[in-house]
């Protein structure tokens, strides 16, 4: 079925911290059409989320306006910070091990101005000595869960998602069991942009390949001191020519993400396994998945392929699971 | 022999990045009078080093122009980051294992606008995969060397000094043998003030011992995926009521320093060795101290003195071994 035979079904929010996603799904639980804008929870017009809402959806709305009873308006899901108790109305943390329907059934409505109503998919909260939380990436597993056979081994599956707070899940039987948060990407630019490791960077155009992995080794390899002091290795290695300008910002990314797959390597090692030879999958952007499997590939994972329209499959799929839209057909 | 009774011999200088501490020191080597600025390399006035040192120390020498020939003038003794390719003349650094004899013949002279001569004391580099570099530290170290006897065993000994760039060196035979950097201080600054960890802080006037301990410990005990992860329960904790937001700068304090004693402990693990049961010297601000000692005693170790004077008696020390001055009194 091509996308454009499809029928308007869904209006579908990635609502983050710094960004919005709207994506309006047909009836197959495809894209028809995509919208970004940065009016993040953090970053609102003055309007508030309604405004930011009408802006980035308002024109999906009203087209069915014009055609259709007001009864007839597409419903509204939305995932991620939208839910927080900084968003638009919040939706209290599901516990882990978290399964689909738990996140439906946590979903909380808010009415917009327009008076239609947004349903607000809830995060996931795992308790312990060490909380974790996610919100928005909860509904992008799932979303990869349901198009990824590897993914549903009895056994248990890791999914990785990179970003500014990566986040590492283990899945089995359809539910969400543990997951860790790893500060990466926020740690990155705070200490590139912050701290005296990035007086001596110089911007480049280019990825430096091998800058990166020569980061990522090492923090891999053993005897090292750890993240604090190997960090400042960004700056030494330059002091004493082996290192230039343009390829600390790419050894500081390769440290970074190297220590964090040590520390899930850390993990991993409690169950006695360890990266080396596991199939995983990846939810993100290319550029930065790219990376990560390169990261990887240096601890002995070469099987770590990007899950692809991960977020509107997971938004869909809530939505069908909740009523909304009718179940959405698999797209292979 | 009281201070009072001493003859001014020496002007030292401890010039590091963000401030510039001196020491007008007797014939005894004990501080007859000290001033502080924040002129740092990185903070000089319009008329750069030359207007910052006679702003701060012109009045001692004026003193003796009036009653003495230009020749003499006191002699004058800088280390730190004055010395860097940053600094008022470049003092290349000196390989370790690293003797007082071979600062001494490192040292790089640079003229005052006034004629006089100011004697620049060489950092230490340590080559390798992961360089390491210091600067004034290196005088902190053969000032302490010179007055703490627990120093002195053959087998070697460990001085920590915390700070901004915490350094951590073995020392042995009179000579500072090797040594880690841990940018503990500058990474917690990045966090607090440039994270998401920083939104949910509250300032607090008083030092939070428990909030403190738990970070310590929490980085200390074994199973966690490491720094980036640990880091992010200084949110979650928060967000499930475990910790105060004013609880929380203390507690990422204590996590930072727990990290850089684990990744000591590692350095120390290649020798069969551990903080536990050790003896080691400190030599920093008493309150930062006082931090490490608790931080410390998490570890089991409790034997960890701070070496007081540190900076003066290494620069006197120093200024004695290059002849500017005659041989330090032993200050018991």
């Amino acid at each position: 079925m091509s996308a454009s035979a499809s029928t308007p079904a869904l209006i579908a929010l990635d609502w983050g911290t710094t960004s919005l996603r709207a994506y309006l799904l047909g009836d197959d639980g495809v894209a028809l059409d995509t919208r970004a804008s940065s009016a993040g929870i953090m970053n609102l017009p003055a309007g508030g989320f309604d405004q930011a809402f009408e802006e980035t959806c308002g024109d999906w709305l009203g087209m069915f306006d014009s055609q259709a009873p007001r009864t007839a308006r597409l419903p509204v899901i939305a995932a991620g910070m939208v839910g927080s108790a900084q968003g638009w109305v919040e939706a209290p943390y599901v516990d882990t091990p978290a399964g689909a329907a738990a996140l439906v059934a946590g979903i909380v409505k808010v009415k917009t101005a327009r008076g239609g109503i947004v349903h607000v998919v809830p995060g996931v909260l795992e308790k312990g000595v060490l909380p974790n939380v996610m919100r928005g990436e909860e509904t992008q597993i799932f979303g990869a869960l349901a198009s990824d056979a590897a993914l549903n081994e009895a056994d248990g599956a890791l999914i990785g998602l990179p970003g500014t707070h990566a986040k590492w899940a283990f899945v089995g039987n359809d539910r969400i069991e543990r997951f860790y948060t790893f500060m990466t990407g926020e740690t990155f630019g705070a200490l590139r942009d912050h701290t005296i490791l990035g007086r001596t960077m110089h911007p480049s155009a280019t990825h430096d390949e091998q800058a990166f992995v020569r980061g990522v080794d090492t923090a891999r390899d053993a005897g090292h001191p750890g993240l604090l002091a190997t960090i400042f290795s960004t700056r030494t290695l330059g002091l004493t020519g082996q290192l230039s300008a343009e390829q600390q910002a790419d050894y500081l990314s390769g440290l970074l993400i190297g220590h964090e797959l040590r520390g899930l390597n850390e993990v991993l090692a409690r169950d006695q396994s360890s990266l080396a030879g596991r199939t995983l999958r990846l939810i993100g952007n290319d550029a930065l998945c790219d990376r990560y499997r390169a990261a990887l590939a240096r601890f002995g994972c070469t099987d770590a392929a990007t899950v692809a329209h991960a977020t509107e499959r997971g938004l869909y799929r809530i939505a069908a699971l909740a009523g909304l839209v009718s179940a959405p057909v698999r797209a292979a």
